[in-house]
């Protein structure tokens, strides 16, 4: 059997998850790692080819997939537009304000090139998005909520960054227990995120800052940290990378539904529970790549969220396969 | 908007919950109920027609989608042959073992007839089987478990009711906490079903029945009770009515699969608490009723499992407004 060729775009913590996660699918080749950066000075951890992103068009007929690792401040809205000229592209656009105005734009490349490019893949928009619309499609009457956490905010810790006086610092969003088992008990409230969740952060000052003000300015940030219960803790660079580099996260999406005129409640709850976020986005890229080379070979060409891509797709078993064993 | 025209064919406890939720569903309008008993002596509680069922092809153009609401054990494999001739229909199909050959009968006569059948949708088959596709396509190295409970398991119930000296019965299914936590935890340990649930009985024995007799007859009773931990209990029939006639039930399904090596663990977590079993159920029937008709317009015929429905069918919202409020 002919196997999935797969490029990889972008090598930093999700393009190095990628290539290390592709090896224990047998039906897919990591063809090549194409960046920005010089390819002379890569240090990859495979076989593929190392290519400098703007050599790309020399790649177009070798690779079936190109899984877009790029974040999604700059590089993704810059980088899928190109590359979906030359290829099937699968990505884990996440500013979800933006997402519409993304879907026209790689949809009408997508269109005009017979291209698949999948959009928007991972855990949140992804499948924690799955969740919510097979929720509240089976009870359309009833509230869906959905957590973050324990993980650590990568916009949150940035911000942080930014203010004066601050060396470094690490932002934890964190679900609020008791808010959870009202809503698994079958309450519906009408809640904010900020009443869901609280923020926790450790903070490297810089020698003689000034403490309190820089915690007074995190707790009264606007769209950051206002209105939300925040606790600020100051600690040493040594402790920071000791305690506060890892990667993981996770989440819940609890949909709390009403039948028979409200007399009956059901809970569909989801969660995730991630040692490493960019591992597991990764594997999920890696499950939807299979879906697209599938769509190619039906000609389903362009733009396709997840809500579009029919689940037996991602496997690599047949269908009779999967209504004996899986069903 | 023309609403989709639905039937209900059978009215049991599956069939009733059909009618009373789908009056939520602005896109969807109850036509007939079909029964196999004298329409007139049916108690509906709906302006829905009552038709019996051997009448049915007179109504060929005026349902969309037949709901069939007819137990697995004769009723579906009986009755979703017949009905999938004349009409588009889905059907909750649950016996595992079966389902491979249900699909082949089914998908011939749809075919041939051109018609969309949806069948084995519920929650077991159904979103459990969902979950279950998505988690090993997505950490293949990994392990899922399904545990079912705390509910009623009818199987289980009429098998003591068979029992000699038993009047009555109601077996529940339980999922063992500290094993569902061991899992949860990352562990993997290699499972047969009766190492993940206890069974728990409540028996009503005739007068001057042998309840030791009784006990052991459940308790080693093969492929239903031997192996596990089965706890009986004796009580009055007053007792089994008044708190042993719930219909809740629920599960969970979890995925433990690792990334990097083994070093990373990832567990995905999915659970159903349902007050009603039927309601929910029926829920789920009526959301996939949606797709079916969805499918009818794209042509796109054949018997179909919930694998091979794209999931935004299953939704009377957008895509547009999907992919701006949903994703």
């Amino acid at each position: 059997m002919e196997k999935i060729k797969i490029g990889i775009c972008g090598y930093g913590n999700l393009g190095k998850a990628v290539e290390k996660e592709i090896a224990k699918n047998e039906d897919m080749e990591l063809v090549a790692i194409f960046s920005k950066r010089n390819p002379e000075q890569l240090q990859t951890n495979s076989n593929a080819k190392k290519v400098n992103v703007l050599e790309a068009n020399l790649w177009q007929d070798k690779i079936n997939v190109m899984i877009m690792c790029g974040g999604s401040a700059t590089d993704l809205p810059k980088q899928v537009p190109e590359m979906a000229q030359l290829f099937n592209t699968i990505d884990s656009f996440d500013t979800h304000a933006k997402i519409p105005d993304y879907y026209k734009t790689i949809n009408e490349i997508a269109t005009k090139n017979n291209k698949v490019c999948i959009y928007s893949i991972g855990w949140d928009p992804g499948l924690f998005s799955l969740i919510r619309l097979y929720s509240k499609s089976i009870l359309p009457e009833g509230n869906t909520y959905t957590f973050w956490g324990r993980g650590v905010s990568q916009g949150h810790s940035d911000a942080i960054r930014r203010i004066k006086g601050v060396k470094n610092a690490i932002q934890y969003t964190i679900p609020i227990d008791s808010v959870m088992e009202k809503i698994r008990s079958g309450e519906t409230p009408a809640l904010s995120v900020t009443q869901m969740h609280t923020r926790e952060c450790y903070v490297v000052a810089e020698e003689n800052a000034d403490k309190e003000q820089i915690e007074k300015e995190i707790k009264t940030m606007p769209n950051y940290f206002e209105g939300y219960e925040t606790t600020v803790h100051f600690v040493s660079e040594e402790e920071l990378l000791k305690n506060h580099s890892k990667l993981s996260h996770g989440g819940f999406v609890i949909h709390s539904g009403k039948t028979n005129q409200n007399k009956n409640n059901h809970t569909m709850d989801f969660s995730l529970k991630l040692d490493s976020n960019p591992e597991f986005t990764a594997s999920v890229l890696i499950a939807f790549a299979r879906a697209n080379y599938k769509l190619q070979q039906k000609e389903d060409y362009g733009a396709k969220s997840i809500f579009e891509i029919p689940p037996y797709l991602l496997s690599n078993k047949s269908l009779d396969d999967l209504r004996k064993n899986c069903l």
